[in-house]
C-alpha cells in the first residue's frame, strides 16, 4: 500500500505545491482523498493511472479541495471509462457534482454515483473500511480513516500437530471455515491466533485539532492539517486550521505511528521549519511534499508497524 | 508585447502540456485567451501575476478550455482583488460563470462581468481592439483577433520646416489635434504621414481551417489549432480540428507573419514532426510549448514586422 501526496498547498497553489489531493494505492485500486485543481497532471506525473480510481472522497466544499473533479471526470470520459465512479462528500456534494456535470458540452460514458458523508459513514469493502470523522472547519467538514481488514494469525505449528497437510485445507481454515480432516471436524478456532493488524491511514482534512481525529489516529499514519507554523497559532485558530505543533501534539496524544504535515501555507518557501517545530513534540513528523510516496509495506518491514 | 503559452495540449493533459491557455501581456495588462485547468500554476511558473488579468476570453465551452476559471476566480478573491474581472465567451457563458460562482463555499471580493461573443463582437480599448471570428468546431466557437491601435507616423522634418519647436506642440499634433502656432492654425494633416502598423495576434481556437481566420490573419502572429499531424487528416476532419499542414496552408494563403501550432494531441511525445510538416508549406511555423514566450517587440526589431 502507498500513500502518494499529489497536492499539499493551502488555498493558493505555488510552483512546488498543487491544490490538495492524496492518492491511496491499494492492491491496484486508487482512492483519492480530496481532488484539487490540477489533479490529472499530478497523477500523470506520479505515474498513477487515473483509470484505476474507484472512489473519490471530498472532505469539505472549499474549492481548493474539489476543483479537480470536473476536469478529471471529463478526462475519464475521453479515455473511455465505463465503470461507475463513486464520489463521497459532505452534504451538498450531490448538487455540486450535478452542477459540475453540466459545465460545458460533454457526454459521459460512465455512471457517477454520489454518496453523502456523516459521522456514522462507513464504506465496507471486502479488504478495507473507510469511515468519516466530524472535524471543525466552520462548515460541514470530515476527516477520513482507512483501515485494512486482516484475518487472524494462522498458527501453522498447530495445524501441523493436527497432521493437516499444507495446501487448500490451510487456506480454508485461514478464511475462518471449518474443515473435515480424516473424519474429524476441525474448527478454525483450533489453528487461528490473535487478530493481525492492518494498515491504517487517517486524514484530518482542514480542521482545528479535534478529539475525533485524536481518538482515531492510534497506530495510524496520520496526515494532518498544518497550514501554519507555531508562531502563527492565533491565525490558525481564527482561520480554523492547525499549526504543525498542534498536529504533532495531537499525534502524540493519539499515539499515531507517523505524522505527515500537509496543507502548507504558500508563505513557506521552505517548509522545513514546520517539520523542525513538530519534531520537538513528535519525532516522527514529516512535511508532505508534492509527489512524496509513503510505502506502508516498507514501513511495516523496517519498523515492524501494522504487523 | 508578449504572447505566453500557458497550456498547449488537446483535451487530455500530459506531463509537459497543460490544458489550453494563452496570456497576452500588453503594457502591464494580462489578457487570457482560454483558461484551462491548472492555469493558476502555469501563470505562477511563468512569472505572470494573476492579479494583472483584466479580461478572459473563452473560445468555446469544452471543459479543456475553461475549467481553470473557477479556481482562478477563487484565488483572485483570496488574494484580495477588488477590480472587476471581465469574462467573454460564446452563448452559454453567463450560465456557465454563474454556475461556477456557486461551486462550494466562498465569497467574492470583486465583480465578475460577463459578455457574450458573436461575430460582430469588438472590444474597443484605447490602445487596442479585440474582435471575435466565427469558427467551425461543431458548437458555438470563436477565434480571436488582437489589434494594437497605432497613430499615424509623425513627419518631424515637416514640423521643423514649419518652425514649430519640439515639445508639447509636437505631442498635440501626434495625437491628431490642431494647434495654433505664431497666429496660424496648423492641422495635423500637415505633419502626419501614413498609418503606423500595430501588433496583431490571431487565435483560431479549436476549429477546422476556416475563411474567417484566413481573412483575419494577414500580417499577424497566428496561433492555430494543430491537433494532428498530416497523416491523420481524416481524423482532424471528423473531430473538427486541424492538422499542422492545414494550419500552415491557411497561414500561407492568409499571409500571416508567423505561425504557432497549438492544441497538440497527447499522442505526440515529441511534436517536432508537426513543425517539420508545417514548415514545408509555411517556413515560419513553430510548435507552441508550455511556457514559450513570443516577444513581439523583439520580432519587430529583428524582422521589421509591424512597423
Amino acid at each position: 500500500m502507498e500513500v502518494v501526496f499529489l497536492g499539499t498547498t493551502a488555498a493558493i497553489p505555488t510552483a512546488k505545491r498543487a491544490h490538495t489531493a492524496i492518492a491511496l494505492r491499494y492492491e491496484g485500486e486508487v482512492i483519492l482523498w480530496d481532488c484539487g485543481e490540477g489533479v490529472q497532471r499530478q497523477l500523470i506525473k506520479s505515474g498513477i493511472s487515473y483509470m484505476r480510481i474507484s472512489k473519490i472522497f471530498i472532505t469539505h466544499l472549499h474549492g481548493d479541495h474539489f476543483l479537480g473533479l470536473p476536469g478529471l471526470i471529463q478526462t475519464l470520459g475521453f479515455a473511455g471509462r465505463t465503470e461507475a465512479l463513486e464520489i463521497y462528500g459532505p452534504p451538498g456534494i450531490e448538487e455540486l457534482v450535478s452542477a459540475m456535470l453540466k459545465l460545458g458540452y460533454f457526454e459521459l460514458s460512465f455512471e457517477v454515483r454520489v454518496g453523502e458523508l456523516d459521522e456514522s459513514f462507513k464504506l465496507r469493502d471486502e479488504r478495507y473500511t473507510i469511515s468519516a470523522l466530524r472535524v471543525e472547519h466552520g462548515l460541514p467538514a470530515f476527516g477520513l480513516v482507512f483501515e485494512e481488514k486482516k484475518g487472524r494469525r494462522f498458527l501453522r505449528e498447530k495445524a501441523e500437530a493436527l497432521g493437516i497437510p499444507p495446501g487448500p485445507l490451510y487456506k480454508k481454515l485461514q478464511r475462518g471455515e471449518s474443515i473435515v480432516f480424516e473424519g474429524r471436524v476441525i474448527s478454525p478456532e483450533e489453528v487461528l491466533g490473535e487478530q493481525k493488524k492492518g494498515f491504517k491511514v487517517v486524514y484530518s482534512g482542514d480542521t482545528r485539532p479535534v478529539k475525533s481525529v485524536e481518538r482515531a489516529c492510534g497506530d495510524a499514519l496520520l496526515i494532518h492539517d498544518s497550514t501554519f507554523d507555531h508562531t502563527l497559532a492565533e491565525e490558525a485558530k481564527e482561520r480554523l486550521h492547525s499549526t504543525c505543533v498542534e498536529a504533532a501534539q495531537l499525534a502524540r496524544r493519539g499515539n499515531a505511528r507517523i505524522l505527515y504535515l500537509t496543507h502548507i501555507s504558500p508563505r513557506y518557501r521552505n517548509a522545513k521549519l514546520l517539520e523542525e517545530q513538530a519534531r520537538e513534540v513528535f519525532p516522527e513528523s514529516y512535511v508532505a511534499e508534492d509527489f512524496a510516496v509513503v510505502n506502508l509495506q516498507n514501513l511495516k518491514k523496517e519498523r515492524g508497524w501494522w504487523d
